[in-house]
């Protein structure tokens, strides 16, 4: 199959989105927004430094890698719509794999209505995933870092170093035996980017959202120096999964702060909204757990506290822990 | 120079596009269109594969890329806006070069006003630079491929094969010694994307428009398939320029039809908008000539005749000529 039958092969028969002008078949894709603010972002995977063959089935770097975008669109608050995809193939990967990859964008952008609108197709000698998304958000209404305000409430969604806890065991087991083990192989793969529950809060005046890309103990701080606030995080209300604790009793404390691609949402609230957040997690089917509050900054720059056995330390972007005083 | 100072040394210092709510700082940007329809494109380049360090330097290996991308939105018609670059570094790559390749796309942005929204930034083995690019274009004034029809004048801007010629140059020579020489290495490193010309035309009713980015036989082509018509073009009317005629007098012949990357824009016009081209051109300082005609389909299939020297054979979309009649 030559690249121009393979293009075709990808391309879609339909699309979906009404604000669809023009899709893939010309120099560029044409949309007509409905008075809407549009929100972009763009994330790329490459073989060899964010996956293997080996930890990662093709299906999987596809469904990953879109899942890695829409997250970016729901910690905006916004509805996903559109994607694109460039593609670096190198000659060892094999059609039938190629297909598989773009399988799993297919079907998970299906859940969303996301249509595939452009993209480009290179040779190279890695693979590499480039994806752009696209979404839709009311005006006035993306959820911005920035937004935390001392005394809101600081919440979390689902359970978290469930990803990292899937890495470890692909990393370093034969094959998922127990029940527990193939869970977090599952999150680990197929993460489910938390867009019905920001959607479902779109009423909210206010609030800050960042999704768990690279760990919360990351996120925290860029909330914090965003909205130029103090976080304090209780370290005993961090949400984690039995299966996690059970498979790595000894480690999954530590992946609960640096435990990324877990693509929760991390965000802050005033503290009468916090029945409308439980009303959303029900209704959308995710956990959400408060883990702190945020406060007025204490020093000079903006900063993460982790209470931990009645201690408090400074928690650092990389989920490291120091003493207040130390040097940083 | 840790990850974060780079993003951070790159990312603009403020922003341009009034429709422009959030810029680079959060998971994704925030744009507020004007009622105007949206364009959007994509386009990768590797290393080793579409470019090397020597012939290509770093300034202008980002120039290139986003010269690539602007061409896709004039041959929408379309104004660009917004960029967002997702780049691989490998570890040999110094921060000055990267720096030089930012600056690059930065100065060609700046002609255009074009803010830098968004982007990611990965290691791997191979450089490669994925540049998303948005532009706005008046309600149903994007132009398409598709909006050829019989009698209508074909034409193209600029001069065909530079881009090319430059690259031999490059590949075989020891450095562009002559002015003919160096005027082919900078049409090959940093072509101009005939946007203001295209923009020139948003009054014309009907125009196809594609860009010359892998050699007009195969553009006429995407076009005389989209419009389902067929296309003739004189042979003896492609336009070139005397350096290439100069330094290559026993090839530049047959780069006409099959050197690529010039991105010039290959259109086609009802014959009485013929002197609104001619105004556009002499506007904005661009060449335009008239190369053939846009004909009723005469098989089965859309098809492209080059008629050359008292022969008219068909042209395939690699440039190829062969006989009327010969197996396909």
């Amino acid at each position: 199959m030559d690249e121009f039958s393979f293009i075709r092969s990808i391309q879609p028969r339909y699309y979906r989105q009404p604000s669809l002008i023009k899709g893939i078949s010309d120099d560029g894709a044409v949309i007509r927004p409905f008075g809407e603010d549009f929100v972009t972002a763009v994330d790329t995977m490459v073989e060899g430094v964010h996956f293997t063959k080996e930890t990662m089935p093709p299906f999987y770097i596809g469904h990953r890698v879109l899942a890695a975008n829409i997250s970016d669109l729901a910690a905006m608050g916004s509805t996903p719509v559109f994607y694109m995809v460039s593609i670096t193939i190198p000659h060892h990967w094999r059609e039938v794999e190629l297909k598989s990859l773009y399988e799993g964008m297919k079907l998970l952008a299906d859940d969303y209505q996301m249509d595939l609108i452009g993209g480009d197709t290179v040779s190279g000698r890695d693979l590499s995933v480039t994806v752009t998304v696209m979404g839709t958000v009311a005006k006035n209404k993306a959820r911005y870092r920035s937004a935390a305000r001392p005394g809101d409430i600081l919440f979390v969604t689902g359970t978290l170093g469930d990803s990292r806890g899937g890495l470890e065991w692909l990393l370093h087991e034969e094959r998922p035996q127990s029940e527990d083990a193939a869970y977090l192989v599952k999150r680990h793969r197929s993460p489910e980017p938390r867009v019905a529950f920001a959607e479902n809060l779109a009423h909210l005046s206010r609030m800050a959202l960042n999704d768990v890309s690279d760990g919360i103990a990351n996120e925290a701080n860029e909330i914090a120096e965003a909205s130029d606030v103090d976080l304090e995080i209780a370290a005993d209300k961090l949400p984690y999964s039995d299966a996690l604790a059970n498979c790595y009793p000894d480690q999954y404390e530590e992946w609960l702060l640096s435990g990324g691609e877990d693509f929760e949402l991390l965000g802050t609230i005033p503290e009468e909204d916090w029945p409308s957040i439980q009303e959303a997690a029900d209704k959308t089917g995710v956990a959400v757990t408060k883990i702190g509050r945020v406060t007025q900054k204490n020093g000079d720059v903006p900063c993460v506290r982790l209470r931990r056995n009645h201690r408090v330390d400074v928690l650092g972007p990389s989920g490291y822990t120091h003493l207040k005083g130390e040097d940083e």
